[in-house]
Formats: structure tokens, sequence, C-alpha cells
């Protein structure tokens, strides 16, 4: 068995769209809090999110332990189940090979239809090696949609060519590198119209990114406010790049307060904001930190702002 | 119980020497050749290698499964085991906290006394979180010495001083970061003389480090010549820079080859080394990649230069 042209067709299709990462709530304790994380899924379906990744990096993947990465996939497989036509699970998976291709059958037997393999994080990565490391996780799930992650500029259309080649059924491109030249380069090196594109790096690239060819984006915003990053979606569709822009300057400081000293606070941010609307606990794992004060309260004034508090 | 002082100076000065990371070789199937593991270690110790660090990354450690990263740690164990007086293991630790405690738990059952904490590959680090990360999986084994590895140039001396507050077993550190001046300002600021530095980047950054510090270096050259290796350590020693510059001249090229690409063949220009001289197989795992024959020839040269076929 492997994917049919007809369902790499409708993925693609499901994945050209706001791609929420949820965090992962933890409880006092200092354990996942299961409990929380389904009903925050379940929040995102209500409010119209239809692709959803447990396990990337706003989930804090890289400080789960393997046992609570497939719990996290479980909670988002039961959270979403019977819900088939509203949502979509894009499960995240990493380390080694035989981990991967492990976690993404995990993922396939609970209902995935499409893993995303996170960016190698071995040291040592050659142009040959990226690409047979992708094909050995593909191969091994045929059935499954493989969205790619790239976080590494060195990484060329070229490349994803000779992948695609070798793995059918690879069907987007989460592009994170944040230059939207380069990744227009990129994306028609590597077949614009064969795979979906989606700007990796959230809504601060999203307009950029979208002119150029992205049809999607991925966003850690949206577990704040589904409906801000589900406004910029629908301008950036609708071709109104000045409603989109509007919707840019509306998540402008909430996202540069993620992005600030080599994004430390990327999820920290998140979750405090979310605390304050009372949606789950702020803690983070290391090596993510607890907020000053001074930027809670910024934080809180961006939500009044947003009109949510 | 915790690491005594006497304790904590006698690692201290076990480290100040050639720290080899010794590669994993792998049968023809792929799985690793733990005979051949054991073997490689017993030739390191044989040769006058008294700290080795299983699980590192010239050891592909983020391409072995965890379950193959404690068959490392065991094997490295049983071949170094009755010459405690001769050989110290420094084991590689990493992942989430929970796995990197559970990890370094494992190897001091197995008679390590030391770790050495991989620099965190979560992509969202904080100072504060960097010092949680390190002070959680130092404190959870307070009977060892804990080596911090550092890739990143935003840790500050400041950094490391309040982690040593709180984790006094911190012994040492492997600076990766390849800048000498960068590396002599945060030692200073961190406390020179209360940590034993290592040049982290190997023997080309070694003697620029010494001469601003450092007491040692890691290396992945002395799994093909540990000679060469320990003739500038021999060098550095008698504060010969002159004789330790010509050891850096023969290492040039091989190192060269290695960092080539953002360091894509690192491993595999060790192994194919070791391969010619029939030490493993020069397999590496993805996302490293095999070499093409261009590189393959220039390596011959280099051993032919080394006197070594």
């Amino acid at each position: 068995m492997s994917l049919t042209p007809a369902a790499a067709s409708t993925l693609r299709r499901a994945l050209a769209t706001v791609v929420v990462v949820p965090v992962t709530p933890y409880r006092a304790d200092g354990n996942p809090d299961w409990d929380t994380y389904a009903a925050l899924a379940t929040r995102l379906i209500d409010a119209g999110i239809s692709v959803i990744t447990p396990n990337g990096n706003t989930g804090e993947f890289y400080a789960l332990s393997q046992a609570e990465a497939r719990q996290a996939l479980e909670t988002a497989a039961k959270a979403t189940a019977g819900r088939a036509n509203d949502v979509q699970l894009l499960a995240g998976v990493g380390h080694d090979i035989a981990t991967a291709i492990e976690a993404a059958r995990h993922a396939e037997d609970h209902g995935a239809r499409m893993i995303m393999i996170h960016q190698p994080v071995h040291p040592y990565v050659s142009a040959e090696g990226w690409i047979d490391y992708h094909a050995a996780i593909a191969n091994a799930v045929p059935d499954l949609g493989i969205v790619l992650y790239i976080r590494d500029e060195r990484r060329a259309g070229r490349d994803i060519v000779r992948l695609v080649e070798r793995s059918p059924n690879v069907i987007g491109v989460k592009y994170g590198v944040r230059d939207a030249t380069r990744f227009a380069a990129v994306a028609r090196d590597a077949g614009l119209d064969r795979l979906t594109w989606l700007a990796g790096a959230a809504e601060l690239t999203a307009p950029a990114f979208w002119a150029v060819g992205a049809r999607g984006f991925t966003s850690g915003l949206a577990n704040v406010s589904p409906a801000l990053a589900l406004s910029m979606l629908q301008a950036l569709r609708e071709n109104d790049f000045q409603a989109a822009m509007q919707a840019w300057e509306s998540a402008r400081r909430f996202e540069e307060l993620r992005l600030a000293d080599g994004s430390a606070d990327n999820v920290s941010v998140v979750k405090e904001a979310m605390a304050q609307l009372g949606l789950c606990r702020p803690d983070v794992r290391p090596p993510s930190r607890p907020l000053p004060p001074a930027i809670k309260e910024e934080i809180s004034g961006i939500l009044t702002a947003w009109g949510m508090r």
C-alpha cells in the first residue's frame, strides 16, 4: 500500500491552512495535564482550526520524554476522534531514525494521516544524509502524508526534489527559515505545485511568504487567539494584503516577544497569555523559563488590545 | 552523599587531557558492532588515552536509539573495567531532563564518575532555563562530576557561575564555540581555576585555547591517531607552542575535511580513515553521508603522511 494520488491531493489541500502547534500544559507537579491538553484541542477545533500538530516545538517536544510524546499524540487523537471531517492531525516525529519511525507508526495507529518530521538535531548534516534520513522515515510509513520541517538555509530545492523522487508521499514543507526570497527560490526549485508550502516561522512571515507561494502558515499564537490567526488566513486567501497586514500589526508585538533573545521565550509567552485567560498554567520546562513581571504585564496589554480581557 | 572536594579535585585533574569521543562502528546490517566498539576502546587506552566519552557527537549520539546509547555506555564500561587507574569514562547524556537523568544514573551504575551534558537540542533556550536544565540533571546525580558542553556563544560566564552555585559537582566545561577570545572571557568570568576548561572544538582550536586557559581538548581525530593528539597535548603541557603547531599542521587538512559544509562529514571522515586502517567499517547513519571517492583518496594521502599506511 501507499498513498494514492487522490489521497495525497486531499492531504495537500487539507494542509493549506493555519497549522496550529498546541502547547503541552503542565500540572502543578510538573507532569503534563492531559485533560487540559484535550480541552484545549477541542477549543481549537471549535474555533475553526483544521490542522493540529501534537509534538511540535511549541508543544515542547524536546522537553518531553518519548512516553510523554506518545501520550500527547494519543490525547490529541482522542480529542479529534469523530471529527475527522473538521480536523487533521499532523503528528510531529523526530530523534534517530528508528525512534522517528516508531512514533510515525504509533501516530498512524491512532488515526493520524500526516506526520511532520522535525529537522534532525544531529549536529553533522550533509545534503545526502538529510535526504536519506527523511526517505528512511517516509518510506517506512508509505500511507502517511509527510511534511518536512526545514530550518536550515543550506537545504536547496534540488535536495527536496531528490527526496520526493524517492518518497512520493512527501506532500508538504514547513519552511522555517525567515528569508522570504530564499523561500521563493527553494519552493520553485523544489516544485511549487507538487507540495503544499507553509510559512514555518508563523504569522509575521506569512504575508510575504504567501505572496511568493505559501498557502498556509504554522501558528503558536492561535493557541491564544485562533480568531486572529484565522483572520490573517482569510485575508491572504482573498488576496487582501492590506487586511492581512492589519492582522500582522495585531500579532506583531506578541510575536516579537516570542522572538526575542533567540526565541528564548517562544513557548513561555504563549503559555503566559493562556494562563491570563484561564486556559492553563503558565509553566514551561527548562531550557524555557518563567517570564519576568515586565513581560507578563506587556502580555496583559496585548490581550486587552485583542479584546480578550 | 555528594562529591567531596577531594574527589572533585581528582576528577578535574583527570579531565585535563585529550578527551576522546569514540565512534560507534556499525555492522553490515546497520546495527552497532559492539565487539568492535570494545576493541577500539581498548586500543585507545593502550595508546595512552585516559578519558573516553561514550555517546558524544562523534559517536553519533543523535543517530542512536536510547537503548543503543545505553549499550554504548555499557560496552565502554566493560572495556575500561579493571583499568580504573588508566582511564575515566565521561558519559554523554542529553534529550529531555528525565531521560538525561535516567542515562546519568545508568552511567553511574556502570562505574562512570563523570557525565557530559549535551547542549540542549530544544530550539528555545533562555539563560535561566539553561541553568535550570543543567542544575536539574546535575543535582539528581550529586556524586558524579558534571561537564558542560557549550556550543552557544550566548552563554555567558555569569550563567555558569549561577549554575555552579546551585550544582557544586560541575567540574568542567567543554567549550565548543570556536572563538578563542570569547572563550578567554567566558572562562575568566565563570572562574578559570574552579573548573577544568577543554577546547571543545578539537585540535585546531587547542593551541589558542590553551594559551588563554584551556587545559585539555576533545578529539575525534584520536580515534585514528591517538599519538598525534597526545603529541599535541604533550607539547602544550610543556608550553612548547612551536611543537604544538607542528602537530596542528599535521592535523590541519584532516580536520578541515571534517569541518567542511557545516561539519557535514565530521564523523564520516574519521570512520573512513579508520576503515582504511582496517579498524572498522566506514558506515555512518543519516544525516551523515558516505564520502565521495575524491575525499576518500585525500584521506589515504593524509594517512600516508602520518606514516600509518
